[in-house]
C-alpha cells in the first residue's frame, strides 16, 4: 500500500481511531502455522480437519471482535453480519471467501480473503463508515473439494446447486461420507441444502483471491478486477485390470492397469494441447491396492478439464473418455467414468464490474482458471472478484506469494469497492480522491 | 487331506488323542475377520496395524494352548519353541512364516504357514512324537515391506542383512519412522539388529507358503517343494517438477511429473518386456500433493524388478534409470532414483531339497518369483520352503485361493517334512507309509 494512502494500515489510525488496527499481513501471521505440512510443504486444511477447525474458530473471534453478528448456518458457512441501523439483513452487500486448501497448497488461496475482509471492516469502521445497507463477511466450506472431490460444496448447497441427499453420500478418500464426518464434527447433516432465507439476503457479492496465474505479475499493477471464470470440471476415471503378484505373474499374462492408466494420461495431455485455452489435469491418482510387490488390480484418477467454451469442455472430455477406453482395451484393461462436478463459464455481472472500474481505476480486468464460490453465487445475485497480485504465478503449490504491500493494497480496494456498494460511495469518494489505494 | 491319511485331521485323533485337533482351515476362519479391507477387498494387516498386532496375540494364544514356550525377540520376531526333554535350543528344526499382509491382499498369504505350523505340531503331537531336536515356530514382521519398504525386515534384522540405523530410520506413507512406531507399539527400537544368540539356535527353516503362481494348478498336485527364489529388488524413483494450479496454467507451461512418470511406467513395462524371465512393475505410485485441481509438484514411484539372473535385474535397472531421466528431460523435469533393497536369487539347500523329495516323493519341485523370509534365513542355514496349491494362481490379491483339503494336506505334508527333520525320521517313517500325505 502506498504511504499516500489515506487509509493508515498497520500503524496509528487517521484521527477518530483509538487503536492500532491489524493489517493483512498480521492476520495471516497469526494462522501461519496452522495446518503447515512438513511432508508435502505449505499448507493442508481439509474441510472438518482440526486446522481448518482452528482457523474456522479464529475467523469467528476475529469478527466477534469486530463487533460482527457471527453464525454458521446449516451448510457450514459461517456468516459475520454488520448490520445497518436498523437491522435489517436484505439486499446486503457481502465479500469473503474459504479457509480449506488443497493439500500442500499455499498460503493465501482462500485465507487472504477472509483476512482482508477483516481489515476493509477495519478500514470502514476507523473511518467512521456507516452502512446503508448491511455488509456480511462469508466464510464457505470446502471451497477446493480436496477431502469430498465436489468443489465449493459450501456455495453449491447454499445455491440448491447441488442435491444435499448426493452431498450426505460424498465419500472422502478413507471412504467416510460427507454426512458421517459433518455429524462427528458437530454439524447436523440433515440441515444441508438449499438456503433461500440466507441467499434472500444477498444483494452482491465481491471476492477478494490471491491471483493464480501471472497476470498482474506481469502488468506490474497490485489489484485486478475479474472479468470471467473459465468453465472447468472434475471426472473421474478408473481403469480395472487384473490385480496379481509382482514377481510371480510374467509381463505378458499381465492386465496391468497403471499401464493403461499411464498412457491415457498421456492421451488426455496430447488432446488438451490439441485445443486452443484448453487445459486437462491428473493430478490425483490410486493404484487399488498400492502395495509396492503388487500389479495393481484398479487405478483410479481424476481429470479435471477447463476450457472458456463449454462445448469446447464437453468435446474434449468425451475425446479423453473414447481415447482412455482404446488405451484399457489395448491392455486387457477397462474402464469407468463419470462426471464429478461440472462449472460452465461464469461471466461476472457486467454493470458490477463497470462500477469496480470507476473505484478502481488503475486495476486492469482479468479472467481465470481457477473455479471459486464467486461463480457459483453468479447465477443468483450480482457477483465480483478482486484478485492480488502473485509474484510467482504459481498457486496450488507452497510457492504461491503475495507480498505484503500487496496484500494491503488489496484489502484497501476491497474497502474502496464495499464502500462503494453500501452506499455511501458519493460520500466516501470525497475521501478517496486520487492516488487511489492500490495504485 | 486324502481319507487314507493317517493324520487324522479335523475330526477324532487316532487312539491316544484325546480331543478334536483345529484344522488349518478352522483356524483360518478364526482370523477371518481381522484386517478384512472392505475398500480394496482382501485384507490389509500391515506390521504395528491392530489387525496384525490381534493375529500376533492369536498366534501366543494358539501357541501357548499347545504347550509351546512363546517369546518375542528385540526383532519382533515371534519365537514358539517345543524343545526336547533336555531343554536344548540347538540345532533346531524352525518353521513358520508371517502375518502381515499387502494392502488389500489374501487370506493365504503368510498366515497358512502359521497356521499349518500350528497344526502340523498337532499333528506330531497326536501320534506322541517326542522330538530329539527342539522344534520352533517363527513368525517374522514385516515381510511384505508394504509399510516401512523394506521386505523381510524382521529375518533381515535378525541375520544382520540390514543395519538396525538404517532399519529404524525407514519411514510409512505418513513419515512416522521405524522407530517411533515400533516405540508407540511396545518395541523398544533400540534392540533391534543382528540377533546371533536366536540365529544360532537354527539348524534348518522349512517355510510353507500358499504358492503365488500356477505351478501346482498346472500340474495338479497339492503340494511342491521350492528350489529358489528369483532374485528382486525395490527401487524408489522420483520424477520432480512444478507444482502449480491445473486451472490457471496453461499447457504450455507445465513441467507436469504425472505426464513424466507415465511415460517413465510405460518405459519400464518395455523394457522388462525385452528380457526373457524379467518382471518389473509399478504398484504404488504417489503424486505429491495430489489433489485434483492441482499439477503435482513430485511423483513417488516405486519399482519392484526380479530376474532370475542378478547382472540381468542390474542391467534391466540400468536401463530403468537411463530411460527415465530422459523421459523426465522430454517433460522439463528430473529424476532421483536410489535401491530400497536387493535380494540375489536364493537357490535353497540343496541336500535339504533332496530330503524333503524323498519324505515328499509325489510333491513336484518348482521355484518361485515371490520373495520370503526362507531366502534371507538361506545365506545362513539350510532352508527349504513348501508351496500350497493356489486354484487362482493369483497373489497379493483376494482372488487368491486355497482350497480346505489342500490346506490340511500342506499341513500334513510340513508335518512329514518335520517328523523326519526333528530325527526320528526312521521311527515315524514306519508309520508314513505309502499314500503320502498330500498325494
Amino acid at each position: 500500500m502506498p504511504e499516500s494512502s489515506e487509509y493508515a494500515v498497520g500503524g496509528a489510525g487517521r484521527a477518530g481511531a483509538a487503536t492500532a488496527m491489524d493489517t493483512v499481513a498480521g492476520l495471516m501471521r497469526d494462522i501461519s502455522d496452522v495446518g503447515a505440512d512438513a511432508r508435502r510443504g505449505g499448507y493442508s486444511r481439509p474441510v472438518f480437519s482440526s486446522a481448518e477447525s482452528e482457523l474456522r474458530s479464529w475467523f469467528t473471534e476475529q469478527a466477534e471482535r469486530r463487533g460482527l453478528d457471527v453464525h454458521t448456518d446449516g451448510n457450514g458457512i459461517i456468516w459475520a453480519w454488520w448490520d445497518t441501523a436498523t437491522g435489517t439483513r436484505r439486499d446486503a452487500v457481502v465479500t469473503g471467501s474459504h479457509l480449506d486448501s488443497v493439500p500442500g497448497g499455499g498460503e493465501y488461496d482462500g485465507p487472504l480473503g477472509v483476512a482482508s475482509a477483516l481489515v476493509a471492516v477495519d478500514l470502514l469502521k476507523t473511518r467512521g463508515f456507516r452502512p446503508r445497507r448491511p455488509l456480511a463477511i462469508a466464510v464457505f466450506p470446502e471451497e477446493e473439494g480436496s477431502r469430498f472431490g465436489v468443489a465449493c460444496l459450501g456455495s453449491r448447497l447454499l445455491t440448491g446447486a447441488l442435491d444435499p441427499n448426493k452431498a450426505r453420500n460424498l465419500k472422502d478418500a478413507d471412504g467416510n461420507t460427507y454426512a458421517d464426518v459433518a455429524a462427528k464434527n458437530g454439524q447436523d447433516p440433515r440441515l444441508i441444502g438449499a438456503d433461500h432465507k440466507n441467499l434472500g439476503r444477498l444483494g452482491v457479492f465481491v471476492e477478494l483471491h490471491v491471483e493464480q496465474g501471472r497476470g498482474l505479475a506481469d502488468l506490474g499493477q497490485p489489484v485486478a478486477i475479474g472479468s470471467s471464470i473459465l468453465g472447468h470440471g472434475r471426472w473421474k476415471l478408473s481403469v480395472h485390470g487384473q490385480g496379481n503378484h509382482a514377481g510371480t505373474t510374467l509381463m505378458k499374462d499381465r492386465r496391468d492397469p497403471m499401464i493403461a492408466a499411464a498412457k491415457i494420461m498421456i492421451g488426455i495431455r496430447d488432446t488438451a494441447a490439441k485445443y486452443r485455452d484448453a487445459r486437462a489435469t491428473v493430478g490425483r491418482l490410486q493404484p487399488v491396492p498400492g502395495g509396492t510387490n503388487v500389479i495393481a488390480s484398479r487405478v483410479d484418477m481424476w481429470i479435471d478439464v477447463r476450457h472458456p467454451r463449454d462445448e469446447v469442455t464437453a468435446a474434449l472430455v468425451e475425446s479423453i473418455h473414447l481415447n482412455a477406453q482404446v488405451m484399457a482395451a489395448e491392455e486387457n484393461c477397462t474402464v469407468t467414468f463419470g462426471v464429478e462436478s461440472l462449472s460452465p463459464t461464469v461471466h461476472f455481472d457486467a454493470g458490477l464490474r463497470d462500477q469496480l472500474q470507476a473505484m478502481l481505476p488503475k486495476s486492469p480486468v482479468l479472467d481465470t482458471g481457477a473455479g471459486h464460490d464467486a461463480g457459483v453465487l453468479a447465477s443468483h445475485i450480482p457477483t465480483a472478484m478482486l484478485f492480488v497480485r502473485n509474484p510467482t504465478g504459481i498457486s496450488h503449490s507452497p510457492e504461491e506469494l503475495v507480498e505484503d504491500a500487496d496484500a494491503e493494497a488489496g484489502a484497501a480496494a476491497l474497502a474502496d469497492a464495499l464502500a462503494g456498494l453500501l452506499g455511501a460511495a458519493r460520500a466516501l469518494g470525497s475521501e478517496l480522491q486520487a492516488p487511489p489505494m492500490m495504485a
